[in-house]
């Protein structure tokens, strides 16, 4: 079942209510058959959205049959609309989320019944000041109620307190409207439970619908977007993809349909949804897969939060695509099967994790993260060996003040040269810089990416820059134009760029252990079963 | 006024409420004092905190001398707490929530009494078949309440979908027992307007209390604890701050004690909230210092979206502190004055526009960026002058193939040590790692870290593979022990660690423009004062 379908998963814009309202009402009204076809699609896509109501609907109708009831239980039939506000009230679509408001609501009513009765003979004892009595008590237990609710640790019995302050309300002034105070709480109290009682077997004996299973599903479903999102990201990252203009819902971390964004955008943001199907499912007794008395959901919860922290490194690697500085193209080919073989080593992890949280299984023998592991010192170790690839020279200061600006250089292009499988691969690589406009303001100067020495065509600017820097360095840095300069330090933080790339990858991979730990915490305590 | 005060903001974890209620059931009960005291000390903290439930009572209290009435209003008097039950359902905190769940219950009230009339006209008509239509009524609005409510567009008017139930159940139900359902509907609705009214004057007359105004104080407030959270960051880094055991809570993304984590982790979190005060905001009327009519919160939350993308690239600047790979001290020393003036100036840079947003003012003339942009240039420009720091040439391709590990070396060392600046920064910098657990399950190999050549005090690890690898290069290479490998890995990996930040930093800044496009588009839209 689809974990959003909740009522409360808070997923939508408030914000948008007012109007989207507006237009599906007159959406509705302009043409009905298109509404109505839609509307059967929205319930065909999952059958929980006719269950529910369908279950909602048979505890109402079963409720009103008491409605229809002879002496000697007439009594009870004339409130008997206490028991239907009641399943209305409480019915909520979880089984957790159903018996923590049931809880709530028999808690709320039977200490307000109490204090009600109290404060009713209090009033009736004082004889002339009866009225004073209900009015201060009204006052008092207004305030108090409204207050308490406010401290931190009560706030998830806000419900509760509500329940209570209209039960107190509801008895002090029907029992003074009628005198019969005592009769008012128990008949409210009677049908209450009844209404509770026929809300919770309904909910439970006809087509559960578990929290703690939305709570899964939403877990193991994070992993696989994490997974897409990071694999993407490389693939992304090496294909060179740029983003002509970043979509501004990406810069200001709204919902967008970029698939790589939504990977770990969906995980950083079920943050909200797990809270609360932890808060429902911890109310719910074991069950089918999970036989555990007080199943530990906390712990999913941690693996979920492990998985976040991982998100977030995706999230970062997902920053230099989007950046406005990125490396050149034939510098990622360099490292193109290492990261390659992260981003699909690394998937293949969170796939194996996501799929064992599925079914309940322990990892087998062997350690999962060997293979990430080994891609991952792969990488660096060639890092290692090419960092030369990083950086450029031309401006060091050791070198340019020490020795002749030609000797560097040929000394660097001698040994470059002499590499034959590098030999495409000298210090001379070139900015490519996307269009984004989540920029520094800087005017920059575009260059034509080439290969070979002997082609270059090169924009004058860079020629000139790169010329003057051979010949004499810092001290005639600060005489070139502004333009110029800052092409340079763009240029040179394109190269960097990449090793930026490459070391939050390698974090990533290392956030990865971390997951895994948390993951076989949970086997433990969730005793899941030998691979 | 503080925005957390606010019973729905959902940030207490509900898997605790259990445990939470049961201590403090149990300390209550322990010592009453201290937990009275506690109590005080709450309420006094914020005054807001006594303020909002005398409002209630009071307004509890005024509708409470309704069932004092006597003839001719003794009809209304008897249903009069109907006005004290819709007082306690919908007065919420702020003036917009109120608002929104007024209107919720108005619509459902009118539209459900409409619909109950027209079948209880229905069932009367019918005569012998009454029961039949009166339950089969109810089962398909049950079904059929519950069923759209789950259509995402109608998700915010869950409240008003419950509401009408309530009353359809209500007033078919109690006129079927007393067949008088027009005059049900009719005296319901009355006492309800009468309760939805008298909430309303108290709410706003009274010490008004505006949703607009907390996501205004909660927006500033996030700029301020980012501010302080790269601030924060930038000088741990230089000041090598390492975690020795990285909290959990950090790598779980729970809540942590942790300033650094907290300041960037409160703007990323306070996204749930500013939706549902936005969702409220937008039902309040222009007042105080917000006097357009359909105020732009919408261009609020989207400056803090701007300043969440800004949090993210903190949150990677704090995984670079919180990663095992660490640069060396004597490295980062050397881009000190320009990564803290990038720290320094992004703060002030963040300050001043969350100072400004809070007295909704527009920028002054001049670039509020140039300093920092400054700044970063600055960086960017010794990060070129510098990148030697980055790199370790030992084990190039390039360089160690073509001539002989000797040469290469010396040629290395000559530069280096031929600049008096830098004497003690050649290529020779040694790992320092973390012990932090986060890690790539290696063994290896720690390092002091020293200045000068001639005291070179090494693990013999350590020696053992720098000489080798200035002997002979790659085809040795593999024959080393695979902690040797790793431990070269790693020593590599922390030289780059450096830039990583510090490309990092650089996209801090980046996305700060961004940041300060949105803050001039909401200047224009809500027409901020001139400076």
């Amino acid at each position: 079942m689809n974990a959003n379908l909740l009522p409360n998963s808070g997923n939508v814009d408030g914000s948008d209510s007012r109007r989207n309202m507006g237009s599906w009402i007159s959406g509705c009204c302009g043409n009905p058959k298109t509404q109505l076809i839609r509307l059967w699609e929205f319930g065909s896509s999952d059958r929980i959205r006719f269950i529910f109501p369908a279950k909602m609907g048979l505890a109402l109708t079963l409720l009103s049959f008491f409605i229809f009831l002879k002496e000697p239980f007439q009594d009870l039939s004339s409130h008997s609309v206490w028991a239907i506000l009641t399943v209305v009230v409480v019915f909520e679509m979880t089984i957790g989320s159903t018996l923590r408001k049931g809880f709530n609501r028999f808690l709320g009513t039977v200490l307000a019944a109490g204090l009600a009765l109290a404060v009713a003979q209090i009033s009736i004892l004082t004889g002339d000041y009866e009225e004073v009595i209900i009015i201060g008590a009204i006052f008092t237990v207004g305030f108090l109620t409204n207050f308490l609710k406010l401290y931190p640790t009560m706030r998830p019995y806000e419900y509760g307190f509500r329940v209570f302050l209209i039960t107190f309300c509801f008895i002090v002034v029907s029992g003074y409207k009628t005198g019969r105070f005592f009769q008012t709480a128990i008949n409210r109290s009677i049908l209450i439970c009844i209404g509770a009682i026929v809300a919770l077997a309904v909910n439970v004996f006809i087509y559960p619908i578990w929290a703690g299973e939305d709570l899964h599903a939403l877990i193991v479903n994070n992993f696989d977007n994490v997974a897409a999102s990071i694999e993407g990201c490389v693939d992304a990252y090496l294909a060179c993809i740029e983003y002509k203009r970043i979509p501004s819902d990406i810069l200001t971390y709204e919902p967008s349909d970029d698939p790589l964004y939504n990977g770990y955008r969906s995980a950083v943001e079920s943050m909200t949804q797990e809270k609360e199907l932890l808060g429902f499912a911890i109310w719910e007794p074991p069950h089918g897969r999970y036989k555990i008395v007080k199943y530990p959901w906390k712990s999913f919860i941690k693996v979920s939060g492990a998985l976040r922290h991982c998100a977030f490194a995706v999230m970062a690697l997902h920053g230099c695509i989007l950046s406005e500085i990125q490396a050149p193209p034939k510098s990622r080919l360099i490292f193109r099967s290492e990261l390659q073989n992260i981003g699909i080593e690394s998937a293949k992890v969170l796939r194996a994790i996501g799929d064992r949280i599925e079914k309940m299984k322990q990892l087998g023998v062997g350690d999962i993260l060997s293979s990430v592991n080994k891609a991952a010192e792969e990488l660096q170790d060639k890092i290692d060996r090419r960092s030369y690839i990083f950086v450029n020279s031309d401006k060091w200061e050791i070198g340019g003040r020490q020795q002749d600006g030609e000797d560097g250089g040929s000394s660097r292009r001698g040994r470059g040269g002499g590499n034959e499988g590098d030999s495409d691969f000298n210090n001379n690589h070139f900015a490519i810089k996307s269009q984004s406009e989540a920029v520094l303001d800087l005017r920059y100067v575009e260059f034509e990416i080439h290969s070979g020495e002997s082609s270059e065509s090169m924009s004058p600017g860079f020629v000139e820059s790169k010329e003057t820097s051979n010949e004499t360095t810092k001290p005639t840095y600060h005489m070139h134009t502004a333009i110029n300069a800052q092409s340079r330090i763009y240029e040179s933080a394109s190269e960097l760029s990449l090793s930026t790339f490459a070391s939050l990858l390698i974090e990533f991979v290392a956030r990865l252990s971390n997951l895994v730990d948390c993951f076989e915490e949970l086997c433990k305590i969730a005793q899941f079963q030998e691979p």
